[in-house]
């Protein structure tokens, strides 16, 4: 890719950054581009959304995949104005995004940063683990046999 | 928390994780515990929804956050069926959730699972960097002067 496309991808994630600042949202934007194409542009919405979910990156995501109407967001790149948090890089990785360009590093917040709490997880062995392990295997039989079928 | 109300919350994840099965979904569930008691519930909808955010700990966090009114799960925890992905994890450590219990583990998609592609991961140092850190800079100086007056 060009160094003016990627300019130009960055602007346009300013942009929506821009439209974050002016909402009074953290300012970040994010766009997803295929083929040299922006398919999907999205700023941070936090406040309004009310919950830490509605991250740019992750409404960035959520509307490429509605634009091409698949999971997998094969062979799109995204572009943000800062380093994605941990939740973020995650989503992109599952969404097999091909590659996370960003303006700027975010020492503490980024997704090998430091601000994550350590949270407590652990494991509950019950009777229950038994009956959710079932389910999971019934399911993907049942997906294997449709296949074969 | 009694072990009663463990089996009695992994029960009632597991109701959800039964409902996802009838719908040809991955079967997940999950329930966000407040108190001593659910205040919300979900189970995986990535087939519906098209995307992988929304696995079941995803919706549950963002009803959960509605439910509360705040962005802040303080003092909430989350009952899982299977262990969460890292996208997840990170999700309910930004959300603050206080502890995440699960029936059983997966070792290649949990948290510190090898099933992570590892993504491409650039930082890009251009002009527009500068103009990224400035509105950053900006909207924090508005928000300190604001919390000030």
């Amino acid at each position: 890719m060009s160094s003016e496309l990627y300019k130009k991808f960055f602007k346009a994630a300013l942009v929506e950054a821009g439209k974050a600042f002016k909402k009074n949202e953290v300012p970040i934007g994010a766009v997803v581009v295929k083929n040299e194409k922006i398919i999907a542009r999205a700023h941070n919405l936090t406040e309004k959304k009310g919950n830490f979910l509605a991250h740019a990156e992750i409404l960035c995501i959520e509307k490429a995949a509605k634009k091409l109407k698949t999971k997998y967001l094969k062979d799109c790149e995204i572009f943000i104005t800062l380093e994605p948090c941990r939740m973020c890089e995650a989503a992109a990785s599952l969404s097999r995004i091909e590659s996370i360009h960003y303006l700027i590093g975010s020492e503490k917040f980024g997704a090998s940063g430091k601000a994550y709490k350590q949270i407590s997880l652990s494991e509950q062995k019950l009777e229950s683990s038994e009956e959710s392990r079932k389910l999971l295997q019934d399911f993907f039989k049942k997906k294997r046999y449709a296949k074969k079928r």
